[in-house]
């Protein structure tokens, strides 16, 4: 896997050679990374030629490795203006990985106002006409049967929608999973990337791949039985996310005063049991869903926490129906219907945006006047609109930190423009650091501190108090960046925090699949790097210190049913990245 | 002139006391930007109770100096999230100063949502109920009726307009002119921390103030004298400026190849006869506006720059109608109809919002499909909806740097978001680097480089060639500094750059009126130490020299006629503020 292709959109060239050497043992993010602050001009606008694209498998990927299918996408973001990670499932990194290649990356800008496909098969890239029914506000639903149709029903497909042709600030990359399909690399707006090099869709075709090579297959086979039997022995990976999907959480966030109400003003809501994890699986179960409750966002997956919601006559409407999502339709926004939150769900991955920033900019906009509050009507209609643009569709599309913008609000919750997500950083003290300190913006996923906050998953910090957070989100982060430099769902870091076991099948599965004898240290020096790497883009992009804060009013308003506030110091805050 | 009053929303509490020692000889934007950086927590939000906003007259306000009455307000700013000092005309400046009043703070934030107006007479302060009619998107001009109703034809008036009250980024503060029209402390938003403050307006009733005490009347007279005769003298202040107002500007940049046309993508029209100063002149002459050509904007004011726009029936559209609002919206937006233009203007007067921000946006938007291209009337229809506001409204009302975000724009002209006014930085190198590197965002006021690159004003430097621009812009910068602290009018410069007599009278007026012996390394000395002290709360707010650039199309996209580029590297572009 060592094949490192550049598609350039201004010249319109293909070069596909081997990897440069520096970028030996990296994949994933640590590739991504790495990549973007090598060769990105740190203050480029993130929408010019100078801004490059780039589609990694992890280490693991294209492997038998449970949950090993997941993608990195890398870019300077049109959203934060920091460097931006962008994880993905779906079926593109697997087929990447099996084909040999260790990177796509797209880079300069044509000068014609044109969309392109970029095919990639065992032959190469060509770049082809992007077909006219896709274009022009063309649903992702129907682009990607257009796209099948066309490409066969096997190809990998990533697909920049509406918003990302509109080159909107919450335009995610949407991929086909394996039922056909979204699945998204959501965060930062890198369809907006996307668009902006007016590539409408890469199609991957792995007939005639290759496939993976393992240094030790017997010793590979070992691990990986191992690592699935760590998975599927913990609880949350073994029971409460394949039984009830990431929605466990309402619940779970709600009993702990954590979960966010009508845009943050409390932490806990009384309707809970109207949008939890256990109503949506009672509901899809009792309807029938296409005879599916749960299914996996990439082949190999055995967790299958991505729920598939059917409408009231059993009919699918959206799957990767996440906590994050209903926890910012139902209890942010307050919208009290989970089909009114399904429907907007399926509307958002047609449309192409990222559906936790815009499902907050949604709750910010009902604070600011722009919907009613509670609307779940009204906000279809707003998501819908994206696709024309209306100027309403924008202002949403635009994301959180632009409907705080035009709506002159204070209570606006995002880092470094991204919006916050499910996590109250007032009563969970760690989640709070990690947003306001990783190189990405507010992200949960790059320092989950709600395991250990909340799961009780590697230990217990008391989510209440300041003790013990800072190393909690720093040692995070960093093993974060590293898992996913694997390739690995990020999902199985509740297992291998728990599961000693767990852990080491994963550093004999590298190992195993490359001949090399990586230790932990290995893993925590990988991590610390790729973080370390992130945060010299963001320096010469301009940021500094003084971008890793939470927005001031969670100083100020006590969050119940806790009345907690955020109460780090810059200084307290300044130590996580002390290392 | 040394009351410093206090005026906090939260506790309603007025506190009137002396000015602290350290700002003793302090004035204008030497005291509102020491102020910003002593007093206000650089990562506040702008929006938030930690913002304060500081009015201050200037050195010489509230004396027969001409051109005296200026006053500056300074906060930080919701637009650019830097420091602002934003300037204005009116009768505000010189009724503080005969008050005594060296400067009022508005701190805090009232928690209920009610707005106020604060009366300020020579008893103190009171904070009244606003009048239900002059809220909800009342325009300015009715308000500006209604206040002067209810305290008195004679009252100065500030004012949040509807802008303000939604606090949108460009909000503007307007201040009652001499005939009871409109001025602006138009850059930065500035309207929207009065209207976070829930301030509607301030009322100043300076009867029964004392007046300003001169220590040496004598020599003021004299130096007083002497100024006015350079200001009469000096061809652009006596003879341009008073016949054509600032849209005298049209032709002179159109046929320097510095016009920037349909957003900045030439520097010369074809159409410049229509917007033209001579053509606004011809204009009003012919239909003889209210008797009236140009007027002052402020008592005293004797270059009368300020042309006063009638309708074809001669009856009264609007004042202050400046070149940049001509240029942006006749030149950038193409809407060649000198009246479409006037009634835009006085829209914009109307709802509160900087001019050229909004102006700027509409090209943009243009650009981004949002408008048609010089469509002139559709443009004064989005203008009005910023009063309801609409989605557009607030869209156009968020300015250009959301504009271009909303529409996926490349090209996007802002520095630190506030949009690149009238003169292109490819043909113009000096007054580039003036918006690279002042601490306002993109200001030409900040260090008016086209006074030497292309009216010859104090020397010349080649527009075209980088040599001797960064001295220029930074000496500019440094003594508009200075001059932004005396409360003159900018304009000064032309004639106290060429004209010795000129500037040794400004700094004997400012000796005899406080009895002080200042030379001019001492005005040299302030105006350096006004830049630091921005520079400082820049960098603590997390501002960088990464911040001081131009936008990137500039340096790929060459501006026809002269076909260049922005070529300065980020070194050199640093060196500005190496001193």
């Amino acid at each position: 896997m060592n094949k490192f292709i550049r598609v350039n959109m201004t010249t319109k060239e293909v070069v596909t050679g081997e990897a440069p050497e520096k970028y030996a043992g990296l994949a994933g993010r640590a590739l991504t990374s790495n990549f973007v602050n090598d060769e990105v001009k740190p203050t480029c606008h993130p929408l010019g030629k100078n801004n490059k694209l780039i589609f990694a498998p992890g280490l693991l990927s294209g492997t038998s490795a449970s949950q090993s299918g997941r993608l990195s996408v890398g870019a300077k973001s049109p959203l934060t203006g920091t460097i931006k990670e962008s994880n993905t499932g779906g079926t593109f990194s697997q087929k990447m990985a099996k084909m040999g290649i260790k990177a796509l990356v797209i880079e300069g800008m044509p000068e014609e106002d044109k969309f392109y496909v970029l095919k990639i098969d065992m032959n190469g890239v060509t770049i082809e006409d992007a077909p006219a029914e896709i274009l022009g506000g063309c649903g992702n639903y129907e682009a990607l049967k257009v796209l099948s149709a066309k490409y066969g029903a096997k190809v990998g497909i990533a697909l920049a929608g509406p918003a990302g042709e509109y080159r909107l600030p919450t335009a995610n990359i949407s991929f086909k999973d394996p039922e056909g399909n979204i699945r998204s690399a959501g965060r930062g707006g890198l369809g907006a990337v996307l668009g902006s090099k007016k590539v409408k869709a890469l199609v991957i075709d792995d007939t005639g791949a290759p496939g993976v090579t393992l240094a030790k297959p017997e010793e590979f086979r070992a691990a990986a039985k191992a690592f699935a039997k760590a998975l599927t022995t913990h609880p949350v990976t073994g029971q409460a996310l394949p039984a009830y999907g990431t929605d466990v959480l309402v619940n779970i966030l709600n009993e702990a005063g954590g979960l966010p109400a009508k845009n943050f003003t409390a932490g806990r809501i009384g309707w809970n049991d109207k949008i939890s994890g256990e109503t949506m699986n009672a509901t899809i179960t009792e309807r029938g869903g296409d005879g599916k409750v749960s299914h996996g966002c990439h082949a190999g997956c055995i967790i299958r926490c991505s729920q598939w919601y059917p409408d009231k006559d059993g009919k699918y409407v959206t799957s990767g129906f996440e906590y994050e999502t209903v926890w910012a339709l139902g209890a942010d926004a307050c919208i009290q219907d989970l089909d009114d939150i399904a429907y907007i769900d399926r509307a958002m991955d047609d449309v192409g945006v990222d559906a936790i920033d815009v499902s907050v900019a949604v709750a910010t906009a009902m604070e600011g006047g722009l919907l009613p509050w509670g609307d779940g009507k009204a906000t279809l209609e707003a998501i819908k609109q994206i696709a024309i643009p209306t100027p309403l569709g924008r202002i949403i599309g635009g994301g959180t930190a632009i409907v705080g913008k035009v709506c002159g609000l204070f209570r606006t919750p995002v880092v470094k423009d991204q919006a916050i997500p499910a996590y109250d950083p007032r009563a969970i003290k760690g989640i709070g650091l990690t947003y306001a300190t990783t190189p990405m913006g507010a992200d949960h996923t790059s320092g989950y501190c709600i395991a250990t906050n909340i799961l009780k998953v590697g230990g217990y910090v008391d989510p209440l108090k300041k003790e013990g957070q800072v190393e909690l989100s720093r040692n995070l982060q960093i093993a974060t960046a590293a898992v996913d430099s694997t390739g690995m769902c990020l999902f199985i870091a509740f297992a291998i925090l728990d599961i000693p076991e767990g852990f080491n099948a994963l550093v004999d599965m590298i190992n195993a699949r490359y001949g090399l004898s990586l230790t932990a240290d290995d893993v925590t020096a990988l991590g610390k790097s790729i973080l370390k790497a992130e945060r010299a883009f963001n320096a010469a992009a301009g940021f500094t210190n003084a971008h890793d804060r939470l927005p001031e009013f969670f100083e100020y308003e006590p969050c119940p049913p806790h009345n907690a506030v955020w109460d780090f110091t810059p200084e307290e805050i300044d130590e996580v990245f002390n290392f």
